[in-house]
């Protein structure tokens, strides 16, 4: 696999592989790149490309057998692993994440939820029971955590960010509006919610200007 | 402005729009391209292309104006303007949307919160009372609502969806894992969160691979 494959098409990923999952869903067998391109409003030879960029799963004059690319993209995003994720910070986005019902389609099992507020120490989220931060490090040490879910503050992110870092953690998803850049052994995926909303404010933006 | 600006050009402009926003905190002035390019990892010729779209506000030897740049980006955004937002579902979900500080940044008022649970009805988020759904047609009647951001479930999507649009709403927000795909005067964001999940995963591989 090209190590050097950028973030752009990584980031196209996803909705190639949810796409795949509604073709497979409506029993679509293949698929030329011309059909995902007017499908998904991407262009052919982009697709092409970005499929090339993980070896190409294509064939000439007969498209993309539906079930496999779905397969091996599957692979490439690592759905196809499992990955303990723990969700630190019990509020309201932590409690909206541990009710999601995509993540556990997605590979992950969720192990534990822990918050800094001793009030919500002991209450159950999606049948699993808050603990107090204070037995992050115990817990760790004695389960397999590959994902801290980070719905904290801003203030606080860095000092637990570098925390679960040193615990082992491999990576950090940051709800936090704050940007996180760690160095070491630990990727980061930072949420920026408002990037939707600026982007319906560009659309709405368009549509205006086209119905003048 | 050109109208067939790509998808993919338009989800970077809050990346850089953000990135902007910190160096105008940090008071520099000007950047090239390069250094653009440096900071926020993607090419030199990437960044041209893309601003390129918009008229380009880069002059030859001397880069950008980071405030200008910055300013002409937000405009585009829609940053400028202010636009009129309810949430449809007090759940989990739409409290902690209620609750983000940079919805007021990009330029979003939120007026209204509905739900259809009777329970919630009354009650106040982020000070705005929580009113039944049966009160969203008199209420959008009465206020200027650009913005419905729906954290609500799948199953009843569609039929909130086009409800709000038939009622003018120009804008939704739709944070259910259920794609909406609605004709007419609406623009729709679907929010795919465990998109990022996914990136993450690859992510991971990534290193592991990397550290084998």
């Amino acid at each position: 696999m090209d190590k050097n494959v950028s973030a752009a098409v990584i980031r196209r990923l996803p909705r190639y592989y949810r796409y795949l999952t509604d073709l497979l869903k409506v029993d679509i067998k293949r698929i030329s790149s011309k059909e995902l391109s007017e499908r998904m409003g991407i262009t052919a030879s982009q697709i092409r490309q970005d499929l090339n960029c993980f070896g190409g799963f294509g064939q000439q004059g007969y498209g993309y057998n539906v079930e496999s690319l779905y397969r091996e993209l599957g692979k490439i995003l690592g759905v196809d692993k499992r990955f303990n994720a723990i969700i630190i910070g019990a509020g309201n986005m932590g409690n909206a994440l541990a009710n999601y019902p995509n993540f556990k389609r997605r590979g992950y099992d969720l192990i534990g939820i822990f918050d800094i507020n001793p009030e919500l120490v002991g209450k159950e989220i999606s049948g699993i029971t808050i603990q107090s931060i204070d037995e992050l490090e115990s817990f760790i040490g004695k389960n397999k955590t590959d994902i801290a879910i980070l719905t904290i503050p801003s203030q606080s992110i860095s000092e637990v960010a570098e925390k679960v870092a040193a615990l082992g953690v491999k990576g950090i998803w940051n709800f936090s509006p704050q940007d996180l850049k760690l160095s070491g052994d630990v990727v980061v995926e930072n949420v920026h919610l408002s990037d939707g909303l600026m982007v319906l404010g560009y659309k709405i933006g368009e549509l205006e200007q086209q119905n003048r």
